[in-house]
């Protein structure tokens, strides 16, 4: 992705040209893999250019999903917020296609933020707030949105948001119907505080191939980021264990059905 | 503070009249407050007006810290970070004085972020990363943060970054020494992660008087932000309290003991 660089003619046949790649890749492994586009933002570009890729991805190539760059400036924000109706003819393509959308940033290059250590974790942060303190998502029934690593800093701080939330009348339990959070959080007590705060029907259990870290923690000798040997330690019952390994998936990408 | 506002004459007025009001409050409850200063920071200003300010604080007024906005342009991050050498004549004075810095924010003027949801909770984050990955208070001895709100997104991501730091070479225990979080998390399953995983050491009593939000969990039937109620509940023994609600603060904020 790297929206910053070049322009949104750069953007465009770099996003078309990873995501027949991507198309490719899922056919020489189908059973590992399911097709999520990246889309041709670019600063400042209208957001028609993604909105045509997306419906080529999806109806041409059988792709479930998309990304979509809350700050394709890199770390500048200086463009509109996910709830300005500059996005909305995304939403509303995402909504009739059926599929959902991964909320995550790509590099930064403002030399303020840390690409994987604060971008990712501010900009996720920033998605959900702008979703709550807006109810833009009411708007859009079924749209799905997917929160990376473990929701930024929103599970951690569950409390302060639903307590803005009752202080500003904003729907919080109605946002929950539209957000899903994943678990690439890389240690136990991260993961234990997200399934004891995040209702387990908005956990999507995903792992790094490869993540912000490669290395491996010396107090467990695993690797920090195999998230499946926390989530195995936490005491879920089988249907809740079902929910966040696979029928959370099935119901956020209902298209992988069809593939 | 609400740095962006008016210029750096403006800031610089305002921070000294309001210094000044702090002092007299102090003055009013002695058994209540010690005073802390704002700086007359403002995008694109040079900080030499914040050294004078907190010198003036400091040897003539008898305050005992100071709070630094990592980035006065209220969200638009277009300032150095905190690791760049135009701080650091901030940090020098800091180490002489033998004062501290809170790490923290004012109003967001960018739509993209709320000020008490996503902003403050991403510049703590960040100011932990540029101090992480720059390694630049190793050539400050002394030199003491205070990161707010429980250090953002920090302990909840604990893994990532000491994993990051594992891969990079990233002296993350060495950081322990000049970094501390307070407990401005509402809710218990948050205060329980931030205990697990930052050394008690490194943990700073902190309540809200006003916060970011007022009402009462209807779970609890106690305020959100009423924090001693979550630490109250944590298992510490009496030396660990002792260290949380007394003698950290006393080791970060040295000149409490001159006022």
């Amino acid at each position: 992705m790297a929206h910053h660089i070049g322009n949104e003619h750069t953007s465009r046949f770099w996003s078309e040209h990873q995501n027949e790649l991507i198309r490719r890749v899922c056919d020489l492994y189908p059973e590992n893999f399911a097709p999520v586009c990246q889309l041709p933002q670019s600063p400042g570009a209208p957001i028609e250019g993604s909105v045509r890729e997306l419906r080529r991805c999806v109806e041409e190539m059988g792709f479930i999903g998309c990304n979509v760059n809350p700050d394709p400036t890199g770390g500048y924000w200086t463009g509109p917020p996910l709830s300005d109706r500059a996005w909305w003819p995304l939403w509303e393509t995402m909504c009739e296609l059926d599929v959902p959308a991964m909320i995550h940033v790509s590099a930064a290059c403002n030399p303020q933020f840390h690409t994987t250590g604060s971008h990712y974790l501010g900009a996720d942060t920033t998605a959900f707030m702008q979703a709550l303190s807006s109810g833009f998502m009411s708007d859009f029934p079924g749209l799905r949105w997917i929160i990376p690593h473990g929701g930024g800093a929103v599970p951690y701080h569950w409390g302060r948001f639903r307590g803005m939330a009752a202080d500003q009348g904003w729907e919080f339990d109605a946002l929950l119907e539209h957000i899903w959070f994943d678990t690439c959080v890389y240690h136990q007590p991260g993961i234990d505080l997200l399934l004891s705060v995040v209702p387990v029907e908005n956990v999507l259990f995903a792992s790094e191939m490869v993540g912000a870290v490669r290395g491996i923690n010396p107090d467990t000798g695993r690797h920090y980021d195999d998230t499946k040997v926390y989530l195995d330690a936490v005491p879920l019952d089988e249907d809740d264990r079902g929910l966040v390994f696979e029928h959370n998936a099935r119901r956020v990408f209902p298209r992988l059905e069809l593939t």
